[in-house]
This record gives structure tokens, C-alpha cells and sequence, in this order.
């Protein structure tokens, strides 16, 4: 008998990835939120506790409610869904806090039903819990938690989603400046035009970043960790950004940008070694300032959400 | 002992592919430029015969002379060499004839002076010859012309050239109409600045193209070749554009596009077979309009200019 009740893990998401605006993410493995997920018979989506963070509790308002419930009305279930969230990543952190806790429930979900939706579905369903959290149904948070590693969305309209694996050995270390950067100004920041020339070298850097995943080529990694698009506009919101990545550099660090829509700066390296030079250099940039702030040191997720 | 004359293939390549708009390209196998290259005591680059065109036998106005003499004088080389060059690929065709020179032309002296340098050195010096011909060192046709296969251009400054192996069964076909379409004019054309939404799209399609090549991904490679940048303005330019690309795709064409500037267009396809056909519905679209055309049909060139 399948059992009634489900513990997942769901990782927290860097989306962008320098070169990637919008389209690109990957999965972190040791910072994540955890949720409890029960079928009952009330008929009913309820969200009965959550841990950590004061997030309305009201199934309609809240992300993880309104993604199972997308779930629940698209397979015509009239299960009734318990969800107890212990959330452990901020909100606004811009690690996809949203994403982790709308991807978990649908995927916690589709497993108490018997798996009858494919990864692809769950994405759309955690998206509408996207499209709550900030206005618009963006894939590259969710993406890359119910995949794990590094994701692609190639297409938004036929959604099209590629998994690349990343390297063994490739690690991000995230800092989380306690300020808040709402994702509707950072949005508000950008241009809705670029130059040629830029998007030429964008393309370049993806493509450079892609090929990079697939050979394991570090180095080349490294080299395509650029976004002269979305950084040179929003870094200006992240106080001692270009310190941080700077000193991250230094340090070993393969490159580094803005996570997400900030204000959370990443870092990728190789080898966990590495990881801990480039997590010690953002310490000593931030210790000064004054701001609290967490440091994150991860391996990729190779699966995203996991059962616990 | 070394030869001192050598003689090698030059293989036509089509650049931008869709959506990798300046910084791929890939190489044609069946359709190229002959040369042969003869170090001598003379102390000169001399263009000695040129058949099947008429280009300008000064060395100083002909883009293979200008490559091989950029090569000379970077290597502080005191040699004369003689160029004799079977031009197979018509100029202004938009399959890289000034590239197959240039690039070919370079190869070639590298070997007969004992490969000092390496290809992405001779890339630098085939991009002189590219210069002379279109006024910008572009490297997207002379790349795949030296490496073979597909290549990125990932960034022109340092240069950084990743080559990406195609998959077995990828052939490419390609249909010249024989108007003139000039590099500059089809520049011009182009806008200076993109929405960044087609911007998104079109790096979420290069991520998908080169996810595709490497996983061997036929349909991901067929999904992944759009282009809402630069295919919208320059069509326009080629007699039957959307009728070709309606054609082959109906035809069974993974997708189709402009061959670099233009005017050739541009079908990928899977298999021997599915070519053949590609080929035929580009004959009958064509063999209406009275204007006169080459098509050619060829598997990706696995290693670039080669030792006949």
C-alpha cells in the first residue's frame, strides 16, 4: 500500500546563471526547504503549518497551494492534500525560495497519487505558484528543482526544457545579504532592448557555458560566466557586489554573478576546497559591512526534490 | 624530407545556422575550394592561377594571400610560397568562399613549415583574409573552415573558439540562388539594437542547438533552429525565402534558415535520405523562378581543410 504521507526535500535554485537571463538554472543540494505532504479525505488543499516564516497560510495565496492545486484540477483528483512547510530558505532571497516550496508540493504530490504526471507537467503546475510569488509564470527556478543540475528552458511556448548534468566536482557558494530587493524592481530595472552586440556576446556565453556542462571543461565553465545584459543594470542593487566577486575571483572562483533577481551574489568553483576559499572571501567582504547575511556552500543537485 | 607542395580541400561552411547569429558555423564535406601550395626561394606570396573565377591574382587584394602573409610575418618566416587556387565556391554565395581561401590557405603553410602554429592561431590569420573581403575579422565561417564539425565562437576578444563534433547522421543542404546579395548591404539591414525578449529566445535556442549536437539530439537540434533576430529582417533579401523553408520542412528538414548572410538557405536534416529529399523540394521551389542555382548536399565535415 503506498503510504499517505510524504517528507521531500526542495532545493533552493540559482536562476540566470550570468550568461542565462531567463532561461538557465541549477539546483543547490545543501540549502533547502522541507515539506510534509499527507492525501486526506477532506477534499480539500490545506496548508496546515509553517515553520520558520511568517507566508499566509490561506491554500489561495499561498505558492505550494495554488501549484497543487493546479495539479489536483488538471488530473480531475479530488483528493484533499494536507502540506506542513518547514521553510528554510527566505523569502526574497532570490534563490527561489517560491520555486522550492511550489515544486516540492506538486512533486510530493504526484508521487502520494501515483506519479501520473511527468516532470514537464509539474513544472507547468509549479509555475502557476510562480506566477502568485511574482507576476509572471517563470520556469527557471522550478526548473532546475524538479530536475536538478543545471536546466535550460529553450522555449516557453511549446515549453521545451533541457537537463544538462553538471561536472562532479562543481560547486556554488551562495550569499544571502539580508536586504530586501523586491523581484518586481530588479525586474523594473531592465531594459526592454539590448544592443546587437551584447546579445551577440550573450549567446556566445551560453552557448560557451552549455558546451562547458557537457565536456566538463572547468575552465571553460569559468570563461562563459559573463552577462554584460542583466549584471551591469542590477548589480548596483547589491551593496558590494562587485567586491564580493572580486574577492570570489581571487579566491579560486570560476566566475560569479547575481543569483536569481538578487540579492543573493553565486559563485561557481572546483572541488569542494575551493568552495570553502571562495565562502571564506565573501565572509571577509561582507563581515564589514554591517548587513547580516547567510553563506551557502553546495554541490550541484543532481535530482532535485528528494524524498526525505 | 617534407614536401615542399601541397595540395588540400577547402570546405564551404554555413554560418550563423539559425540561431547562433556571429558566432557559429559549421563545415560542408562535398563542396569546396581545391588549392595548392608550394613554398619556393622567391621571398614572395604569389597567386599564381586562380580557375574558376576571376578574383585578383595580387596577393595583397586576394584574401588567401593576405591570411598567408599574415602568417608569414607573425612567425618572422622569410619564405616565398606560391598559391594556386581552383575556386569551386562562387563568391557572394554566403557559404564562405573568401573563408575557404583564407583558411585553407593558412592550413596549408602551416603544414608546409612544419605546423608552428596551432588553429586557433590560424584562425587569427584566416580572419586577415576575411577582413580584406568584408571589411570585419569575422571568425564565424573561417572557424568551422580549420576546425570542422560546428564551432562557437564564445567571444572575439580573447578569442575563444569551442569545436563541437556534429552528430553522424547531420547533413546539411543548401541551395544557391545566384543573385547578389552583398555582405555589406546584408548587414546594413540589421538592426543595432533587440528586444531583449527575442534576445531571451534566441540564447534559449543556441543553448538548445548546442545541448542538442552534444547529446545527439536530432529533434532538440531541429527545435533549437529559429531565429527571431536577424531571419525576419534579411529574407526579404532572397527570392522564395518562407516558400524554401516551408518546403524542406514539409519535406522532412530538421529546420532551415539563412546560410550566413545570404543568399544560400540552409536545411539540416537526419540521414543520407531525408536530404536527398530536402534537396528536391529545394529544386522544385527553385526550378519556377528562373533564376539560376546551385544546391548541395553534404554530411558535416568532420575535420575542416584537409591533404587531398
Amino acid at each position: 500500500m503506498a503510504s499517505d504521507s510524504i517528507k521531500v526535500f526542495c532545493p533552493a535554485t540559482v536562476a540566470n546563471v550570468s550568461c542565462g537571463f531567463d532561461v538557465l538554472g541549477l539546483a543547490l543540494d545543501t540549502v533547502g526547504d522541507e515539506m510534509t505532504l499527507t492525501k486526506t479525505n477532506s477534499g480539500e488543499v490545506r496548508i496546515t503549518e509553517i515553520l520558520g516564516q511568517d507566508l499566509p497560510l490561506e491554500a489561495d495565496k499561498n505558492v505550494a497551494g495554488v501549484a497543487v492545486k493546479a495539479l489536483l484540477e488538471k488530473g480531475g483528483f479530488k483528493n484533499g492534500i494536507d502540506i506542513k512547510i518547514d521553510k528554510r530558505i527566505k523569502p526574497g532571497s532570490g534563490i527561489g525560495s517560491s520555486a522550492a516550496s511550489s515544486a516540492g508540493a506538486v512533486w510530493a504530490v504526484n508521487h502520494l497519487l501515483g506519479t501520473p504526471f511527468d516532470t514537464l507537467d509539474l513544472v507547468r503546475f509549479a509555475m502557476e505558484g510562480e506566477k502568485l510569488a511574482s507576476g509572471a509564470a517563470h520556469a527557471d527556478n522550478v526548473a532546475p528543482a524538479l530536475y536538478g543540475g543545471f536546466t535550460l528552458v529553450r522555449s516557453y511556448d511549446p515549453l521545451d526544457i533541457i537537463k544538462i548534468d553538471a561536472p562532479a566536482e562543481l560547486h556554488a557558494t551562495v550569499i544571502h545579504p539580508q536586504i530586501q530587493v523586491k523581484t518586481a524592481d530588479s525586474r523594473n530595472i531592465l531594459k526592454q532592448s539590448i544592443s546587437l552586440k551584447d546579445g551577440i556576446k550573450q549567446w556566445g556565453n551560453l552557448g560557451g557555458l552549455i558546451a562547458g556542462l557537457y565536456t566538463q571543461d572547468y575552465a571553460l565553465i569559468g570563461r562563459s560566466l559573463e552577462d554584460h545584459i542583466v549584471e551591469p543594470l542590477r548589480a548596483i542593487l547589491i551593496p558590494q557586489f562587485q567586491e564580493v566577486k572580486q574577492a570570489v575571483l581571487e579566491a579560486g572562483a570560476l566566475g560569479s554573478g547575481i543569483s536569481g533577481s538578487g540579492p543573493s551574489i553565486f559563485a561557481l568553483s572546483e572541488g569542494t576546497e575551493n568552495a570553502e576559499k571562495v565562502a571564506e572571501a565573501m565572509y571577509q567582504v561582507y563581515s564589514k559591512t554591517g548587513i547580516e547575511f547567510d553563506i551557502h556552500r553546495s554541490p550541484i543537485n543532481p535530482s532535485g526534490v528528494k524524498i526525505l
